[in-house]
């Protein structure tokens, strides 16, 4: 993304005051609000017209500044002189941990001048924010993309999966990879699909609350995700972030079957329909019994990590809701479709025609349940009957998004029908179960 | 919906094997499987050609039967002259609760000389199931409409919205609707809408598992509703269902805040970001501090219940997902939109132009978290703030599933874009706040 170089009322009320970054200013609108807080610097993200303050409470606002705004210095930032800060000699005898960098909310890096947050642009910075990891590992750090987790897409999933596998082939023992949480489920599954036989674990890690606020989880979730990464026998992807919302435990979830389930809380994400891999209390990592094991290189062929990539973007999601029009479904159904129906996956019958028609012409259509927790069953009632008659293949207890990736994945292996219809059946990574176990329920 | 009259391979081999409906036959299929069950009779939802057994676990199967399967008759129903059910004469000294009959699992009248389960035709089937409902309430019942839920429309809303508002006026104390669970909280928004000013309580009851199995929550359902609408002094539309596992309690969930969470536990129903309105526990009714209070018929207008029914069909509801295409967005959004955004409301960058393309058209789209836990802000990433300079409106709190029947209702109501706006903005009922407790999580 460029920078932007127009220069706006914003820029000229800054210039007056003799504000820079890092001061504190107070801005009184046109209409006599009035806000007071730390000045940010414009960064490639930042809309040209507005200016955004640290408010006290550790958030920042975006204000437009029209015509007739006032803007007052309050306090220059004192001049701080910044110790350059380099990453330690690796340790040889440590196990080696290779941090892939993303972007995200964990990735954010605080200028103390400043008081801004701003993505770490080199490679340590991620490791640097939590000194003790190098007491855990030897760290490797590269960053891989830097964005938004909300703009993934199918391409970056891909760059991020091949470094994973040359990081194994280069010697490391485990991949942590700090993400935006935002869509970290779907770049676990994704993952997952793509790396379905790990020597070690691969980690994604991030932080509800950026680290210049008190509340942080990021450099305890950091810490977490390099200790696994180093030390458990684990040859799965997983999430790791705050299993409660105080500092005691972290959750060690399976990449197919997590899902963010609160906005904010530090411990919004939820192992759903299956219960964690694992947890890690007082640095200690505890596994359960139902993890998949490592497969060392040296058991694989040409002592490579095997990837499969390739993915079919042709895939939508579609939520069923009361006003549902078949329309709907005609204009957005291509390759194959994510039902995300009512109750044990049912969808309103007036959409009946619309959905034999997509599966008519090709589409893959799978269901699953907009309850989320528990298993589509078209058998009960005569609604999912007629779905099945339709062509509609249960989802079973796969999450929709779990599903959704699932899907362009199969697709991206083969167009064969037969084959694409058995790997949708079938559970490739863990992502469903033949039965549910009831206890996982809002746990 | 009309009976079929088209005689298929399943009938002869029926009428060859001499089998009526609740015999109990053995089916065995071309390639060797052998289903075993009791024979359920066609009725109107059944597909043509297709058999349906009752299985011993209570779930029923539909077979297709192509050409050589066999079919015998295992044991013959003995013949059980089934005494003719009648509700008892109402107790006038105790206080009137309408039950207005729309049909799901919880209507389903087990028919005991079959085993088969089908619709309560019969008004007083309803309460006929749950025969201590008459000591706790002078029973009327009526069927409103009879259908699987994940069939409701609007219409259906405006004409349950009607029947409650008679029953108050012509003297019930309070209303239960039974109703299938698919899409009982979006028609509990509906009516929480339509009706916002009430003389008495308005239930709606389902039930997870129908009354044939063991483990039905038909019967504590339904007396729970009855008991609620009979004393209780809340003036809202409310969902009584299981609060856990066992039989121990009910919760009383305020009707625009709660979303059926599992396919089939029976504590299905959970109240998010906000705490249930009160619980029943030993047939006693414990009411929070925060519910809303009757308004009684004689404080309103003609002694009227007001309703204001209207609701714009125009509106759709679009999950974000890494590969969602701005097209998708183009092609569904005609009035309105609910966006279920990640985390605190965002979607990719690359579909704010077709975003802004639907706002500058007219088009209301509002944002809610597909976390369904917290609340959308959109002031903390730049993603937000550039959702909200396009246009889009800030759903809060509110669950996707609410915000969608709400902006269905305000556009039924108002077409002025300030009026629309200032609705979208205001808790009108209780469906959103502008803080929410944390410890609502999970609960």
């Amino acid at each position: 993304m460029a920078e932007t170089t127009t220069t706006t009322l914003k820029d000229e009320l800054i210039d007056q005051a003799g504000a820079t970054p890092g001061d504190r200013i107070r801005v009184v609108l046109p209409d006599g609000t009035v806000h007071e807080g730390r000045l940010m610097p414009t960064h490639s993200f930042s809309r040209p017209g507005t200016l955004v303050l640290k408010l006290d409470n550790g958030y920042n606002i975006g204000l437009n500044t029209p015509e007739g705004t006032k803007l007052d210095l309050v306090a220059p930032e004192p001049a701080v002189s910044v110790p350059e800060r380099k990453a330690p000699k690796g340790d040889k005898t440590l196990p080696t941990v290779q941090i892939l960098g993303t972007g995200g909310t964990i990735a954010s890096y605080v200028d103390y001048r400043t008081g801004a947050v701003h993505p770490a642009k080199r490679a340590e910075d991620l490791a640097l924010m939590v000194p003790e990891v190098f007491d855990i590992a030897n760290i490797r750090s590269k960053v891989v993309v830097e964005m938004f987790s909300e703009d993934m897409q199918p391409t970056e999933w891909q760059q991020i999966a091949e470094e994973v596998a040359k990081a194994f082939e280069a010697g490391a023992r485990g991949v942590v990879i700090p993400h935006g949480t935002d869509t970290m489920g779907y770049t676990a599954a994704a993952l997952a699909f793509m790396l379905p036989q790990l020597p070690g674990p691969v980690v994604l890690v991030g932080a509800q609350r950026s680290s210049d606020r008190p509340s942080s989880d990021a450099a305890m979730n950091l810490k977490a995700a390099v200790r696994i990464a180093a030390t458990a026998h684990l040859g799965e992807v997983v999430v790791v972030m705050h299993d409660e919302s105080d500092d005691t435990r972290l959750a060690i979830h399976r990449g197919v079957r997590v899902r963010k389930m609160h906005t904010s809380r530090r411990d919004a994400f939820r192992s759903i329909n299956h219960p964690p891999l694992g947890y890690l209390e007082d640095d200690e990592v505890l596994l359960a019994a139902h993890i998949r094991p490592t497969t060392p290189l040296s058991e694989q062929k040409d002592g490579k990590v095997p990837r499969f990539l390739a993915m079919d973007e042709e895939v939508s999601m579609i939520q069923s809701y009361p006003g549902l029009w078949p329309d709907h479904i005609l204009d957005v159904v291509k390759k194959g479709t994510i039902l995300v129906g009512t109750g044990l996956g049912h969808v309103a019958r007036r959409c009946l025609d619309a959905i034999r028609e997509c599966t008519a012409r090709g589409a893959y259509v799978v269901m699953t349940s907009q309850c989320l927790y528990g298993r589509t069953n078209m058998h009960v009632y005569a609604t999912g009957r007629d779905l099945i008659h339709a062509g509609v293949i249960s989802g079973e207890d796969m999450l929709p998004e779990t599903a959704y990736v699932k899907l362009m994945w199969v697709l991206g292996q083969t167009q064969d029908p037969d084959e694409v219809r058995r790997n949708l059946h079938t559970n490739l990574v863990g992502e469903m179960d033949e039965r549910t176990e009831m206890t996982t329920y809002l746990e």
